[in-house]
Formats: structure tokens, sequence, C-alpha cells
């Protein structure tokens, strides 16, 4: 992409009204555009990112087996008066609107009840189990505060996925395997280090409900981590020591971080099927309710944790898996010889089906090594007549002090080898 | 994909509560489920289909040189008060919700509002100017009636591409560029030859609108088509002769025909822009608003159009472009021979690249003939005892009556080359 056809552009000042720096350099890279609070639109290069990670998550999804599929914002009361959660006092973060007719919809905080109501006109049978079915969706959750950019939003991406099993030991199957699909995606995002399954409460149908932390100095989440066992558990479950006995884990041998939640795991046991009728017939003839889990992944609210992860002073500093581009290309100066050998490296990369930002613009190179850092590619290259005098474009990595000369003729190659 | 782990079936019984033949196959196929009337949750075949359909033209957007993002659903109320847009009167299809404090927020039915008041921050120059802009959004609005299946939704994707020119030259330029992408569009989609370029009203700059309308029986417009000229003009405009003498036509000669709108192209001129203070300096220091143009495809109406272009008694019957696999396999009987054999060549497909359905479940070789007319795909393959004594497959395409043995050993270039 040339940044002389992206209509955004960079802002020198930070944002008043943000007060994370990952929000600040967000804005201030025009990744993202902010609509109401909480609610943000997304830019193309911040579109970029958010559909880089979702791609990672699908792959990790397809690769357990799941089918994606689209539900649904507008959500039919009756479905969600069967389970009790129609109400605000059941789900504090509603929406509402309504047709014409003055029929109420509200608009899908999450899915459980339609997803419910989908698999039992489907699956019947024992051997119609188990179903793992996931979707990208942007909910709606009518917060009432939303004061951390993108971390937490009232429109926010989510991946939600939802399993229906036959047996206990067929449900505990598929939750080991998310889990262990879970710790995969933060690992290819970079931030497996930092991110810890932790023990929290919330679960109606067994002790603990699980979440994922990335330790993080503005999170909204304090946890107490064991490091040797790469676990955590929240703060709100350090005063129950029989849940803190039950994960194994002893308080005063813990230390405590701030962090941000990244994903969560939610054992439902039978509480939607029931309600909803949602029941298979055994081998035996005999009819139960489908046994389920859902397990969900903030996609956009990641964006805001990368950005907070991986900045400095100068700006962001994505990981490759997701950055808007692995290269940005800076041409310095509008002599035709310039012009023409960056065109051609740009040309080149693309054609290696490399991505490549190519800062086309009439800057000067100051300004643009400045949009660079703040945009934060992975790699810089640099053409100029200087460079051009040696053969040679400039190549420097985002978080390195020094740069190399790289000969022309070897610069694609040294991409793609 | 293999239909075992597809957990939607297909439906024998035609759904009661659809009016249109598409409608009626899309819910017995599992490619879609009806939550409230014009709100379906995409299946996993329905979503494959859609998704298809929004590349195709996703990569023409990209093509025309315009920049994807992704505005929001919540809308602040302010940027629509100043272009007279948020009463009901002015926009009859609004959703309105509320935050917990009583700030109104819309469901935005359109963006033109949050577009121009995104480019206003970024653009200030003419040297800034064209942008182009798009998105792929579910666009939400409150229709009194939804009887249409997915062709009229309250919750439904839909394309919207924006413009921003300095000057009406540049404006006209981009227009004409949009109505050709348009249109190869429809070629590529293989309703182009029945899809033609409508003038219509509605337009505030210009005397028309257009509009794209693909000739249907159950179309919700009547169009009088110019055949020689492959161009119509819509029903409401038929009574004005002044503007029918504009546009070129002669009702006398026109032939009338039912029709689906596919797409729109409305010139805005500067109403928005004017509203919002998107302005930018000319060459002399002169500012002026920009002028703007909004293009519009619904994709999910798109999947419904097909629907219903492409059908027969039997089931869908998808172009290869969108289907939402080429080959549908086919395996008769549980031997392990035939299982082996199908399993082989599932593999081989996916392998080389081939989207591949693989019906591997234990039923009838008359159900699983009966489900792959229904589902649509262009080519079934059919793996039995019988085709296997003769070391072949055979290959039937979905709209011929005759089927041909293939060599095992030939099968998948026949597919490739």
């Amino acid at each position: 992409m040339k940044l002389s056809q992206l209509f955004t552009k960079t802002q020198k000042q930070d944002p008043r009204d943000e007060e994370s720096k990952g929000a600040r350099l967000l804005v201030r890279a025009g990744f993202v555009h902010k609509e109401v609070a909480g609610v943000y639109s997304w830019l193309p290069l911040g579109f970029i990112v958010l559909r880089n990670i979702e791609q990672i998550v699908r792959e990790e999804m397809n690769a357990l087996g799941a089918s994606e599929l689209q539900m649904t914002t507008l959500q039919p009361k009756d479905i969600w008066e069967q389970t009790d959660r129609w109400s605000d006092k059941a789900i504090d973060v509603w929406f509402k609107t309504k047709l014409h007719n003055g029929t109420e919809l509200g608009l899908a905080p999450t899915h459980e009840e339609p997803m419910t109501a989908i698999v039992r006109e489907y699956a019947q049978s024992y051997k119609d189990l188990p179903i793992l079915a996931y979707q990208f969706q942007w909910k709606m959750r009518n917060e009432l505060r939303a004061k951390s950019g993108v971390m937490r939003g009232r429109e926010f991406r989510m991946k939600d996925l939802y399993s229906f099993a036959a047996t206990q030991e067929q449900h505990d199957k598929i939750y080991a395997q998310v889990k262990a699909t879970y710790e995969r995606i933060y690992e290819r995002l970079g931030i497996g280090k930092d991110t810890l399954y932790t023990y929290a409460s919330g679960g109606m149908f067994s002790r603990f409900s699980h979440e994922f932390q990335t330790i993080l100095e503005v999170g909204e989440d304090v946890i107490h981590i064991d490091d040797k066992r790469h676990v955590a558990v929240n703060e709100e479950l350090t005063d129950d020591k029989e849940a803190l006995a039950e994960a194994g884990l002893n308080d005063s041998k813990l230390r405590s971080a701030n962090a941000a939640e990244v994903g969560n795991i939610f054992p439902l046991g039978t509480k939607y099927s029931e309600a909803l009728g949602a029941t298979f017939t055994d081998e035996d003839g005999m009819v139960h309710p489908m046994i389920m889990g859902s397990y969900g992944i903030g996609v956009s609210r990641l964006v805001g944790v990368l950005a907070e992860y991986f900045s400095d002073d100068s700006g962001l500093v994505w990981p490759e898996a997701v950055a808007p581009a692995k290269i940005h290309i800076v041409q310095i100066g509008d002599k035709t010889e310039v012009a023409t050998a960056a065109e051609k490296i740009y040309a080149d990369l693309e054609k290696a089906g490399i991505s490549v930002l190519f800062d086309d613009r009439d800057l000067s190179a100051g300004a643009k090594f400045a949009d660079a850092d703040l945009i934060g590619c992975p790699t810089r290259v640099t053409v100029s007549e200087k460079t051009l005098a040696k053969q040679s474009a400039e190549v420097k990595h985002r978080m390195e002090e020094n740069a190399k000369l790289i000969d022309l003729s070897k610069l694609t190659t040294t991409f793609t080898s």
C-alpha cells in the first residue's frame, strides 16, 4: 500500500481523551477513530491488524474442527426469557431497541441463547455430537464506563466458540483442547510468555471459570502468579483458601501483577440446553440435555493489549504475525533515480508476497522516519541517493539501533529466505 | 469439509414462513436460520457463499484503489443532527437505543455521516483528494415488513463505498469507474446478462440516482428495459417524459420486468460535506466542500438473488465463483475399499487447493444425491463399488443430465487443468 493513497495521516499530538498509552498511539498512528466512548471505527491500518489477529484465531479454530458461522446482533426476546437472561438485572449491559410495531429486540452481548436454539434444530442424537461452532462478531455491551480505549469497548469484536457434548468426558476433552489452542494463539501473537491461564470465579457448574490474563501495567485486573507452574489466580479468589487448594496454589508463594483479560472459558453445564430444550438421545434411547461450554477471545481488545505490550516512546512495535505490513519502505527525496528504485523494491516485494507500506509522500526524511516508528512495522527499508550510490538500501529493524546496507540485488531474497 | 462434521442438516419440508423459492431453499439446505423476520444467522455453508461474494467485491474495490475500513453500528446523535437525518421522519428505518446515562444512540442504517466525519479529520488539501473508502457492514434497518427472506433484511450485509472529490470532473471520473467495476462484479457472479444499469429517482444533486437491477420474477421492483442498450428505467420514472428523454429512453420501446435491486449509486454533491464541514483548500487557497458519492452493494441480499436466479426444483445451483465448494463427493456404502478411495480423492483435491464437500455420512445413495442437488455445488463426484470396479469415479455437473466415469488417476488433474 502506498501511503500517498492512504487517506489517514499520523498525528503529532496525543488525543486528550485517551487514558492508556496504547490507545493514544493507536489514535495518533491513524489505526482507530473514536465515535463514542468505547466505540471505535477501524481505519485501514488498524483494520489490517485486526484482521491479521482474526485470521490466526480462525486458523486455530478450524484446526480444532470447529465450523464458522455468523449469528445476528438483533435478538428476539423469547429465547432470552427462557434462560432468564432478558432482564437488565440478569445482564446489566443490554442495549435494547424496538420494531415499529413495538416488539422489543436486544443487541446481543453474547450468543449462548441463539447458538443453543440453532443447535437444537439440527442435533438430536449422540451421533451428532460433539458440535463445535464459532463466529467473529461485533458484540454490543452497554458498559457504564468505557475509558480503556479498544481494551474495553461497548462495541467490540469477539471470537466466541461454543461446544455441545454428549458426556462430561467428551466435554472435558474439548475443554482441554481449547485451552491448548488458546495457548498456541497467544504464543503466535507473541504474548505467550506473559499470558497466564488464570483461575477465576463465575463458574456456574464447576468451581472455576478460566481466564487468560496478560501481564500489563494498565490492565484492569490483578492476578496472583505461580511463576513455576505458569498459572495464576484472579485476586477475587485469593481469600478463598479452599479454592486455592483445589487449584493447587499457595497464596504466600504467589506474586501479584496487573493484567488484562485476553480470553475466557466457561463450563456451562446444562443451564442453556435445559432451558431451551437442546437435548439428544443416547445409545440406549434415553434423552439428555447437551453439556455446553463457551470460549471467548476479544480480538479488538487484543489489538489494544498488543499496542500496550509492544510499544515504546516512538510508537507501536507490531509482531510480524499481525503487523499492518512486514516492510515499511521510506523513499528519501524525489529524484527520479530514487523514486524508480523505491518503486522497483516495492513492486518486487509485493510480487514476492510480502506485505509492504511504501512511503512515497512528499515529506522530509525526519517526518517519514517518525511515521515509520509510530506505525510500527517490523522492518524499515530506506532508499536515498546515498544508499543508491552504493547500489544498496538501508535495512533497519524497528527495535534495533543499527541499520545495515543491503545490496539491491539481494534485497528481496533477504526477506523471503 | 466433511458433512459428518457439519452440524447442520438439510430439511425435506419447506419452511412455512418463507414466501420466496430462494429463501425456502436456503433454509432447507441449512444455509441460513431465521431469528426474527428479516434477521438471519448465516450457518456454515451459507456463510461460505456470503464470504465468497464478499471476496469478489473486495478484490474489485481494491482494484479501484479504495481503502477498506470498518465503521461502527452504534452511532452518536450529533453528526446525524448536523445533516438533519436523526429524526424518524428523515430516516424511517432507524433503530435507536440508549446508554445507561440516557444518551441516545442510533444503529447505523448507512454510513455517510461517520465516513464524512472521519475524512474531514484527515483531508484538508486538494492534494489529499480523491479519497475512496469502503467497508462491509451489517446494516440495521427497521423495515416495516420483511418477507423476502435474505433479499430484504432488517440486519443485512452491505458493502458501502464512499468517494470524496475536489472537482465535479474528478467525481464524474470516479462515478464512471465504479459503474464499470459494478458491471464486472455482476459479470463475475454470473448475473451480468440480466443485470441492468437502471435510472431511478432519488438523486439529490442530479436528476437521477442509479441502481443495478437483476431481472427476477420475485423481484420487488418493476423496471422498463431497453434491451438494445442494456439499460433500464425504474417504473417510478416512466411517467416523467423529460427524465426519459434525458436518459435517452423511449418508453414505447421498452419491455417491463420484475427485478431485484443488487446495487445502487448516489451522487451526493456537497450535502454531507457542507453540513459536517468536510472541506479542502484548492491550489489557489480557496476553501470548498468535497463532492461526494456513495455506492452500495447488498452482499447478503445477493445470496438471496443468486439463490432465486440459480436454482431448480431439486435445489440450489451455485455458480463456481461463489459455491460453498467446487466439488461435492458422494461416498456410496461403507465398504473399506470405497471409504479409502473416497478419502483419498478428498485429500488429493484439498491438497490441490480445490474446495470440497465430502459426504461421508451413513446415509442412502438417494438421500446423499438429493442433498448434493439441494446444496448445489457445481460438480458431484460419486465413488461406489461399481465405479471402483472400473478404477473410476462418476463425475456429474449439477445442471447436466449425464454423468461420466473418470479414471481415478486422472481425477484431480481434470479439475485443476
